[in-house]
């Protein structure tokens, strides 16, 4: 925590000093050695200081000569450009990979870059686990009948509260908890969907998005989506003037892996469309609570009037991944989901749906997702700049309006699973983008994971990785 | 457990006397109120004395006369008849029935001879959530990682040495972990069949067997059974003659609800047969340690050569409800079922692994199931005589090997949907039978649970049933 207020502090000074005209546009700035003798700070301080400053468009890095002011100071251009899948149904296979990825990137020693999961160190587990054993000492077992589907009453009352003090009115009686996002998602899916349907989704999309579909037996189709504004909603129309579809699943909010918040008016626009149409959709959010903005994002749910809208979300993210506790609120489709929960898990282990119900209840919550908030949107910030300056050139990255992961597009020619392989071997993982699509589609792209707090180790496996991307581009080309 | 003593001590003391020839065959022995002043004994304990007697043969009671020692002493007749279903698939439905049995008996007050749990006093909660705490404290959630399928490599570790002081070696990696036997059933179903196959089930069968069916949408057909010697090998193996059957689901120790063991030769037979017809069967084995008998009972699994049986247990009979660890042992089908599992819920939940596995491997198991065994037991021989004595003639009970749940074959007249909400208005829950069978067939039977110790307040509970079931009976004679 130190190191981050005295490198926020140095970059509040130079940026204060560019607008006060001091330093002009296109005047260098004391190199990282000369500014880490001067102020006295570490050479990390200073390189981090100035990572921040380029990723908010005050400074720029020139290759062999050092940071500059930069002409205009403004935000960086946004060179994601809006995705142009094939609209074709396929069938999805790709859990195996997906797994096979997941173990690599267990090790230990790994830096976790290609990790889905936030780092733990922001979360309040501690709190959480002291409940627990409370909990769990006047527990009677004979109550494992009170948490039947829909789940826990008490959890169940402070998720409904947490929604009210986000502005949104959800009814009690149409929550279903469930173990995590990735259940609730499938007895969504399973509920408006059956095997052979055709099923559309963001491109790219969370890889948990097409593992429900391939669960179930069922087909994906992608729709062009924008890198800042999400899923393109005429392009949807378009295919569901085309072809059957029966359900659509997205990520409205900080959508894993490319990090957009759609705006107000397209989730408006995605759910007129789909009222019209009489399609369901689910919505994934997981990410909700992690905005970088100053105010809670609304969801599909919050447009929804016809009951179609299928909001899954979970604590997963924001408390713990230990406990796996997630929910849906399956608008008309309530009771089919909570007969399939009882279903497909029977009920979810008591006392995480109580130890979370308690640190709702006392009213940490909010204190606790502050910080991460902020650590994560500084972090997004220092991982974009990283990447944009060791990283060969035609790279380009997401702007993430929330949650902890980096979309990275590498030169047209590099492949992904090759940059995979060798970063493991250097003990770096990365996510793949081979995972976000049903075909071979992101084969260019990877995740990077910036839940992390920034550290050399870090700033290293960055270097490393655009010198394997560098090496990896020569040799395609060569 | 002072009461427990002074009990058996008493039945003891007289089956000795009939032993030694002092108590005659047709002689009559004190009343319930002499033996009590006699003895300095509570009337409870000298009920629970005789029940206990009448039970092992040794006494019967005969309507305003009292008791009298047993002309022949021996086992009680058997005097449920096997069962011969229709042999035509059919559609399953019943999940709603079901739900909604168990929602009603979670009333706290209730007498829960209805409930499918075990009485959790038994149960050595305070030692699990001790282990667990001190597993959280330590705990570094980066590590969920290592809770991928197939589970938490020291719970994987446990469950096999569990099976090698059983008797039986187990290769560690074919175990994958789940949420209770539930999430279990569900994968290895998943994983043989599609759905609209038909699959081939025990009459009366658990209803989790028919839950699974239901949810993927396919169709059960009951088997012939017998309620001391399982399913019928002949009968199922015609049925295979007769039509495709795409897996076949039972329990051969301690079936919910007909409480058999299968035998050795019966099973080893079943084996042999699917193995021939090349289908795959889904052993349930929860309450396989569970056993009244000296020895740990064979399973399916054990006679398998070709990888056809689909093991399923679970330690919510026997460590606790809360946590929903369970586990499958899928033969062949093992890597699919790994597969299934990460897509169906991701990970189970760490915390509770690990806590499991401490309590395992600090090796108090075997200590805490011996009681278990002999409780259950016992008390399966009180409720037995408790429902031959206070329930009309023609009630028929099972003679359960193992578990804790008893079958009664009221006279047929009578509903058992009708006794279920009669005895719930008097806070009494029961199991009505139609719940285990995909078609309205078993409308005269209930399931009563035994694992809660024998009270004054559960033999209340059985007088009152007795007479409900009279009362249904005379209404729908006259």
């Amino acid at each position: 925590m130190a190191t981050a207020t005295l490198y926020e502090k140095l970059a509040a000074d130079i940026e204060a000093l560019v607008q006060q005209g001091v330093l002009l546009p296109g005047e260098k700035i004391p190199s990282v050695r000369q500014a880490a003798q001067h102020h006295r700070l570490s050479i990390t301080t200073v390189i981090r200081a100035y990572l921040l400053l380029e990723s908010r468009g005050i400074l720029e890095s020139r290759p062999q000569s050092g940071y500059f002011v930069r002409a205009r100071p403004g935000e960086p251009a946004i060179d994601l450009q809006p995705t142009r899948p094939a609209a074709r149904p396929s069938a999805v296979d790709v859990s195996a990979l997906v797994l096979s990825t997941l173990r690599s990137i267990r090790a230990d020693d790994a830096v976790p870059l290609g990790s889905p999961y936030p780092d733990p160190k922001l979360y309040p587990w501690q709190r959480i686990i002291q409940y627990a054993n409370a909990i769990g000492k006047r527990y009677d077992t004979w109550n494992v009948l009170d948490d039947l589907p829909p789940g826990s009453p008490e959890l169940i009352r402070q998720i409904t509260r947490r929604y009210l003090e986000n502005g949104y009115t959800v009814d009690p009686n149409e929550v279903v908890v469930t173990i995590g996002a990735t259940e609730a998602i499938n007895l969504c899916l399973q509920a408006v969907a059956r095997p052979g349907d055709t099923i559309a989704v963001e491109s790219p999309t969370y890889y948990a998005m097409l593992h429900a579909i391939e669960r179930l037996g069922m087909r994906a189709v992608e729709v062009a989506t924008d890198p800042v504004e999400g899923i393109d909603v005429q392009a949807l129309a378009r295919l569901l003037d085309e072809r059957p579809v029966a359900a659509c699943m997205v990520m409205p909010n900080f959508q894993n892996p490319l990090g957009f918040q759609m705006s107000d008016a397209r989730k408006q626009a995605l759910v007129t469309l789909l009222t019209e149409r009489d399609i369901p959709v689910i919505e994934n959010d997981v990410y909700g609570e992690l905005y970088y903005g100053d105010v809670h994002p609304t969801s599909l749910k919050s447009y929804d009037t016809a009951g179609i809208v299928l909001h899954c979300s979970s604590f997963s993210k924001t408390l713990t991944n230990a406990y796996r506790i997630g929910w849906a609120l399956p608008g008309r489709y309530k009771e089919k989901v909570e007969r399939l929960k009882f279903l497909n898990t029977l009920t979810t282990s008591t006392i995480p749906q109580l130890a979370i119900a308690e640190f709702l209840r006392r009213d940490g919550y909010d204190y606790h997702l502050r910080r991460v908030r902020k650590a994560y949107a500084q972090q997004a910030n220092i991982m974009a700049a990283a990447v944009r300056r060791f990283f060969p050139a035609g790279t380009r990255v997401s702007r993430p309006a929330g949650g902890y992961v980096l979309w990275v597009e590498l030169p047209e020619e590099v492949d992904a699973m090759a940059l995979y392989h060798a970063a493991l071997e250097r003990r770096i993982t990365v996510a793949p983008g081979h995972i976000f699509s049903p075909v071979p589609t992101y084969t260019n792209c990877i995740r990077l994971n910036y839940s992390g707090a920034w550290s050399e180790e870090m700033e290293a496996a960055v270097v490393t990785l655009g010198k394997l991307v560098a090496t990896l581009q020569e040799r395609e080309t060569t």
